[in-house]
This record gives C-alpha cells, structure tokens and sequence, in this order.
C-alpha cells in the first residue's frame, strides 16, 4: 500500500492515494506485508519508515521509485542524472560507464538504508527504442538491449552490495510504447522473437545478476497472451518469467490503481487475477480492504491455492531476510554522495561551440514542464542565478504559463512578448509518468532557427532528453555555446553552463570531447 | 547567527548567509547565544534545533519569522492568515478578533515548541498605513495605532502563555515607508508628536503586555537622531525605548547582514555600533567571526563597557529561564491546528456576487509574484484544482513568465495570447521582504474593466492584499462573484473558491457578509 513520507496526515499531498496514519495503523497490524513511500523529505523519511516497522511489529518491505537515487523524490539524499546518461556514456567509454552504474546501485542502496528503505524499485530493464516514449525515456538504461542490460545487472550488484532489494521492471518490457500506462493501457504487437532480440535481455541479465524482484507492465502482448495484459496473464508470469527465465524471487505486479488496470478491473478482482497469474506481491490496489478480502474470498473458494500463497509469503521473508538493517539516525540520513552526483554529471556533459554567450540585457528563457512544479529550480538554482549575474532576465515558458508560441510555422516564437536582445534557451524536457513529455510537440527546432536568423541566439542547453538534443544539435551555427546534460539538477545546471563560458568561475571546461561527435 | 533549518551543509538554500555545521559548532561552543532558523520542514527543524542545542552544550536562543504561524516557513506546522486579516475583521468583531489574536499566539507558541523553538519573531508591532509598504504590508496588525497594539499585545499574551519569548518588531516603526530596508534605508521625516500618536503606541501596548524583546529598525528618523538609524541609535535604544518607554527586557537589532547597514559599516563595526547604542543582541552580522573580534577589541579599548555587556548576557539568561522546556519527539513536531487554520481562513473571508463563474472551457488566470517560488501553490492546489474541475484551464503569470500586457492603458491585457472565452482572475498579491510588491505596478483595475466590457470577467479572487481588493471591488458588475481572502494557503484557496460556488461541495457559503459593506 502507499503512504505519504510525510509523518501527518494532514501533509499529504495526494490523500487519494496516501492512505491516512489510522488506516496504515490498522492495515500493518493486519499483516499487510510492505509499503510504498513518496513525499517528505530524506530526513522525514527517516523519522516515517521507523514508525512504519514499529506499527507492523516486525520486518516490512519499504520501498520507493528511487531510480535517479533517493534525492530523486526525497530531498537531502543523493540525486544522481538519469540512468539512460549512462547508456550515452556506454557508447563513448563502455568500462567507465559499467563502473559508474555499479557505482550508482551502491548509492541507491547506500541512500535507501539511510533513510530505512529496504527495497529500491530499480532498474529499469525496459529499452527506450522508442524516444515518444512519454513514461520510460530517460529512467532506461539504454536504447540497446545489450547495453541496458549490462548497465541495469551492474546497478543491481551495486544495491546488493549494500544489502538492499532490487526490481527489474516493467516486465517484459514498456520500452516500445508511446502510451503511458498510467493512463491507458499499451499494446505491444511484436513477435515472440523480436521479444527475444529486443525486450527480454536485459531481464536475463538483471535476473543473471541475482536481481530480487521482478515488476511487471500493465502492456498487451499479444504474442504471449491476447487477452490479459502482462501483469493479469499466467502465459507471461507463470510461464515465460518463471519457467522460461528461470526467476526464483518475487514477483510484483505494478501499482494496481494505475488506469491501465484498475479502469478494467475492480480493485479487488484486480488483485485476485494478479495472483492467480502468479505474482506474489500486488501493489498499490485502489482500495486495499477490497484488495484483502477479495483475496481471502478466492482462497475460500478455491480460486486461489493457499500453498501458492504460503509460498509467495516465504518469497517474501527469504528477501527481507537478505536485507542489511537500517539503524542510522535520522540526523544522519541527509547524506549525498556529492562526489559521485558530480563525477556522473561531469562524464555525461556533452557540450560544444566556443564563444561565451553575449552579455547584458538578454532574456533567459527557461522550459519546463509545469512552472509550479518544477523541483529542480529551487530560490537559486544555477538555471537562473548564473544568467542573471550575467545580465540575463528569466522568463519560464511552461504548460502552464502564457502561450508564447504564434502558430506560424516559419518563426513560431513570439518575440514580441520577450524583450529585446539575445536570448539564452534552456529547455528541460524529459519523460513524465502521468505528465508525458509536453516537450516533444513544441517546434523547438523552428524557434531555434528563427532565433539564429534573427541573430539573437545566446546559447542552448537541453536538460535531459537526448532526443531533443541529437535534433536541435544540428541546427547550431558552429561556434555557438550550447550544451546538454542528462540531469536536470542544479549540479548540471551549474556544469552545463559552466561549460558555455556562464559559470560562477567562467573559462573553458576542463576535459575535452571525445568520440560522439558533439564537436561538429 | 544565522543557520538552515536542515540538517546537512549540502541542503542549503543560501549558503552566503546560513553558517556550516563546522561554523555553527566551533562558534556556538565559543558562546554564541542564539541562532536564527530558516529552511527545512517542522519535522526537520525539530531535529535541527534538537543539534543547536547539543553543540551548545546549553540553553540556546533559537528563533525564526515566524509571524504568521510556524508553517509558514516551516512545512508541516499551522499556517495562519496574515496579522492584517485580523486588524480588518476587527472592525466588525473587535472582541472576536481580539481573542483570535491571543489564540493565534497561543497556535505560534505551542508550534515553536514542537519544533524547538524558543522566541518567536513577532509581533509586528508597525502601523501599516502605508499601503505601498512593500515590506510590512499584511505583516502588520492594523492601520491603526490602537487596533494594531490591542492585537499585537493579546498576540503576546498567547505567546506567554506556551512560554515562548515574543519580539516586537521594527522599532521605533516601519509601517510607513515604501522602501525595503532589506535594499536601502528608509527616512521617517515624521515629528515626535506624530511618532507618539501613530508609532509608539503598539509599541507601549506590547511592552504593558510583557513583551520580551524589542527589535530595532533599520530606520532614520531625524526627529530622534539625524546620524544613525534607530538601530545604531542610543537615542532611539538607549533614550527613547529604554528610558522614556521604561522597557526592561531584550533588545535586539533586525539583521545586521541587511544592506541598509552591512553596506554602511562594516561586518564588525555594526555589531558595536549596535552594543554602544544599547541593543542586547546583534542579529545575522554579515560575518559573526569578525563580530566578535570587533566586539572583544572595543571592550579592550574601553569603547564598550564590559558591566555593559554583563548586563545584556544576564537579560539573556533571564529571558531564557521564563521559556517552557521543548522535549517533544520529532515525529509529533507537524502537528497543525487545523481547526485554528480553518476559523481564521472563516473569519476573514469577505466574498460578493452571487451568480456562480460561467464553466467549461475557460480560463485560469493566476497570478503570483514568481512561478517558480509559490510554496502556497503545491501539486493539487485548490487555486490550481477547483477551476480545473469546473473546466477552466491554468496559467499563471508573474514576473518571471512571458509578458501578458499589451502597454495600452485602456486594455492593458493581451487577451490574445491567451484562448477564447471566460477568465476566472486569481490574484496573489501581497508584500514580500525583497521582492516587495510587483503586482502594484500591474494595472490590474484596467485589465478588470477590460474583461468585464468584454464580457469575459468569469469571477475575481483577491489573495492577500486588501488593498487592490479595495481598488478592484468597487470595478465589478454587482453579481459578478467574487471573494477576498487574507490568506493565500491552500485552506484560504478552497474556502475562496468555495465562496463563489467553485468549491469541492458547490453551494453557497454558510455565513452571510455583513457590516464591512463587502456585499455591495
């Protein structure tokens, strides 16, 4: 079940969702067997999974969607750039970049049990061979099988090393998407051999690499089961996962509340049908007394054998028992690894063109999501504070800012709502569960365009998407200062713009480009 | 000195101002005797002032602004409406706002001793009858002497009564003035007879209250001293506040790191300046170790007088005596007063009109001073939610997202930037320490007739400043709806909304408007 990081009820911010300290009261002494955590801060955490273990009484599956590290949801811990910086890296420097991910499994694990989390649901071992893809994108380890997978196998050493769970996920793979299954419910139409080729390496390499947890998609695949998408079908967790791949750990269904699922099926025979396709742990269903008791109805009935139950339950225990213990103080769970934050940010920067941005009484036109929730540019973020001690005044263009976009293709941008002079555009544009990638249907490489015809093109940096980047990369005059970081964070804000002449000691960056081209 | 409110050096928002763990140990081991707290959540200042103390091995002066309850800095604790929202609804219900007054003290005391606190900041004890105030504003208890005094000194008495020091703050008086002292120093070019009638008197009303410090101004006032602000002031400390006030306990500087002063005199030579001129406390030098060093030198040159800074240290000690121990756990320290939050967001609400806004398809248009720093408009905000749910879309307009005005007087609002049909206004306006007020310089009453001559005005809600409700109120057609509140937190934003039939329950309010004539 999931519940707010938050100590108080009354801080949650999606009581939808979070259920109230009351009902996870009732619920752990129940025997609920483990929960999923957002919100709070590292040090709020902290304080929130030693109350959660004291109510369950005993040893609790405590887990969270940590793949960019803790600090990713979790402020104060580690906040690493998105795995997929990884996969960029594999192309250039393949041994760093192993090391580097193993590097960043042992962060994870280190950050989780500072903050009492047992269980990181990570890696991601979906290819993002499709870059629409508005849910996996950047949190993937690559756009090749071989490279995701030996990436994802390397990360999940580094959290074992640390004696905390992993989760390979979204089993057999949401890479090929365009749709976002918190919404709806994707279709997968390939071959049982494309499967083989492309989806299923990289979980034989995590499952090779001792991963704990499997995490299944809510995906149609009709090759292996036309009626039931992945989580509900014993074709693909009974058969291909356990039988074919071998998998001898736990089996976890994604949050069952997501529409994709719980939109099709009631929160309790949702919950049901996950079992009896073999998973041993149901995630998140949308009501879970419901959940409980329509489980224990299909035990009465027949419908689901208390032996497969009693065996996922030692599932259960056997990983809980692998689990190092969390016993650090609270004081203590605010502890990034800054030097690995800096070091992943500095071997994934790429960066081109040579003359430093053009002074005073320019407009930094910042891109974001969603203006109001845009957790990567606190009061002082780099994005904003270095180019305004270069004279550049801020403007943020988001969904939910005016329009700033004239509908004519040839010179979409509405310069006449900006003042004069250059403009520095800097555009964090990634993937979003539930949000997509608002990004991909905005006509940056037009606007790009239009900028440099009219002469008033400052500078570029792209946060995140390496798709919009490879696209407007191109489009650069040749010695224009342009960058892109995987990362959004303000550490990569502060790198990326350091290394276009905008940094709080400006000069040129100290290692050179290499092998990728970004030079052109 | 001043410290974040988080736990690690790393988690800093304003690492020029807010002292390393490895500075706050060696110097409060070195006899520092308070610390001013900023940043992090309740939970996590708990802990943070659970450390202070430890590392001071002693009783500890740990104080913060929070005038306006707890969580409005501190994440998790209540967050009341602003002290002018009380001033106003005292006009209509002087004993009702007067026992709110000595409850909402009582709400900061038991707040600041959850979270470890020991003096609260407050009241404001200026006069603000300046509504272009850009600092004071709706920090203020009225705009009137006696008003702001009677709630101020009953503020105090709720204080008291949880064993919590209180400050009345800025003295001799900062309500009339348009300039921020935080940038530049104001000139008050008031008589003695004027300060007596309008400025002084809160100031007497929380002392006769029991008061237990006394914060100065960063202020010049020629009719007291023509050289020094009141900070640097004998006259003003040692002549007006002590001898002629006869006040007997804590007096301390506004921070001296301001521009007002730190650009004026040195780091060191402040702090004496404000020794020699009677203050207890030099609050946030620029730099604490040259404070110190200056201060221990002067004391060697008999510049100051060590009984001098004996009796100061013993004013210290005294106050910290009459606290009431702070020994709660860290996961109680969020613990809001709901029920308090609610009937102060009741209490204040004015609101007009009857037709509820026109539906679908319509426009949200929000407006706050800056998107990216709007804490009162988390993830599922009311102002965000609530339209949303009757078919309005967002956008939100501030100084730094895309110009929305056309510079013609006449119709002011680019309405073609934004799509057809009705515009819901939400206006965050109030004033803020630094940024002051942007939205009075916005011609909001010409864009208001704009709408309405366009037919387009959906409804109007003002958040915060009473004074453009008062400018906007008398513009609107008489059922057009329409609320104010004092308040901008999400509590404030959902009984706003659900006064003009936007609510989650639709329907009108429960209590009718009365004598403020707001029903016209």
């Amino acid at each position: 079940m999931r519940a707010s990081g938050h100590l108080a009820d009354h801080q949650r911010r999606y009581p939808r969702w979070e259920l109230t300290n009351a009902e996870l009261v009732h619920l752990l002494s129940a025997g609920v067997g483990g929960v999923i955590l957002l919100g709070g801060s590292a040090t709020e955490l902290a304080l929130r999974t030693r109350q959660l273990r004291q109510w369950a009484g005993g040893a609790l599956l405590l887990c969270a969607d940590v793949e960019e590290g803790v600090g990713q949801r979790f402020e104060g811990a580690s906040w690493l750039v998105p795995p997929l910086a990884l996969g960029r890296l594999h192309h250039r420097e393949p041994d760093r970049a192993l090391a580097l991910a193993e590097r960043y499994g042992g962060c994870c694990g280190r950050d989780a049990r500072a903050v009492g989390l047992n269980w990181v649901l990570g890696p991601v071992c979906d290819v993002n061979n499709n870059p629409a893809n508005p849910v996996i994108n950047v949190r993937a380890w690559g756009d090749e099988p071989a490279v995701a997978g030996a990436l994802a196998a390397a990360f999940v050493r580094g959290l074992a090393g640390e004696g905390v769970l992993s989760c390979a996920k979204h089993f057999p793979g949401h890479g090929d998407t365009s749709l976002d299954s918190h919404l709806e419910l994707p279709l997968l139409p390939h071959s049982r051999e494309r499967l083989e080729r492309i989806e299923l390496p990289p979980f034989r390499q995590a499952i090779a690499a001792g991963v704990s947890a499997v995490m299944t998609g809510h995906l149609i695949l009709p090759a292996l089961d036309g009626q039931r998408p992945a989580t509900l079908s014993s074709a693909v967790l009974g058969g291909l996962l356990r039988r074919e791949l071998g998998f001898q750990g736990l089996v976890v269904t994604d949050a069952l509340v997501m529409e994709a699922i719980a939109g099709h099926h009631g929160a309790g025979e949702a919950a049901v049908l996950a079992l009896e396709a073999g998973a041993d742990l149901v995630l998140m269903p949308a009501d879970a007394r419901l959940a409980i008791d329509a489980i224990a109805t299909a035990v009465q009935q027949g419908r689901l054998k208390r032996e497969q139950l009693e065996a996922s339950a030692e599932r259960r225990r056997a990983a809980l028992e692998g689990c190092a213990d969390s016993a650090a103080a609270p004081e203590a769970a605010a502890q990034a690894d800054r030097g690995l934050e800096r070091e992943l940010v500095q071997a994934t920067l790429e960066w081109r063109g040579t003359a430093r941005p053009r002074g005073s009484g320019g407009l930094n036109l910042v891109r974001v999501d969603q203006a109001l929730q845009a957790p990567f540019l606190p009061a002082g973020a780099p994005a904003l504070a270095l180019p305004n001690a270069a004279g550049f005044r801020t403007a943020v263009t988001a969904a939910d800012t005016p329009d700033i976009w004239t509908g004519d293709p040839a010179a979409p941008l509405a310069l006449d709502r900006f003042p004069e002079g250059p403009v520095l555009l800097q555009l964090f544009v990634r993937g979003n569960p539930f949000r997509g990638s608002a990004g991909s249907a905005e006509p940056w490489g037009a606007a790009l365009r239009q900028l440099v015809a009219a002469k008033r093109l400052a500078g570029l940096v792209v946060y995140g998407s390496p798709y919009l980047w490879e696209e407007l990369r191109p489009l650069l005059p040749e010695q224009l200062p342009a960058a892109y970081s995987p990362g959004q964070m303000p550490l990569a804000q502060a790198a990326a713009l350091g290394a276009i002449g905008l940094g709080a000691d400006p000069g040129p960056p100290v290692a050179a480009p290499d092998a990728d081209g970004f030079t052109d």
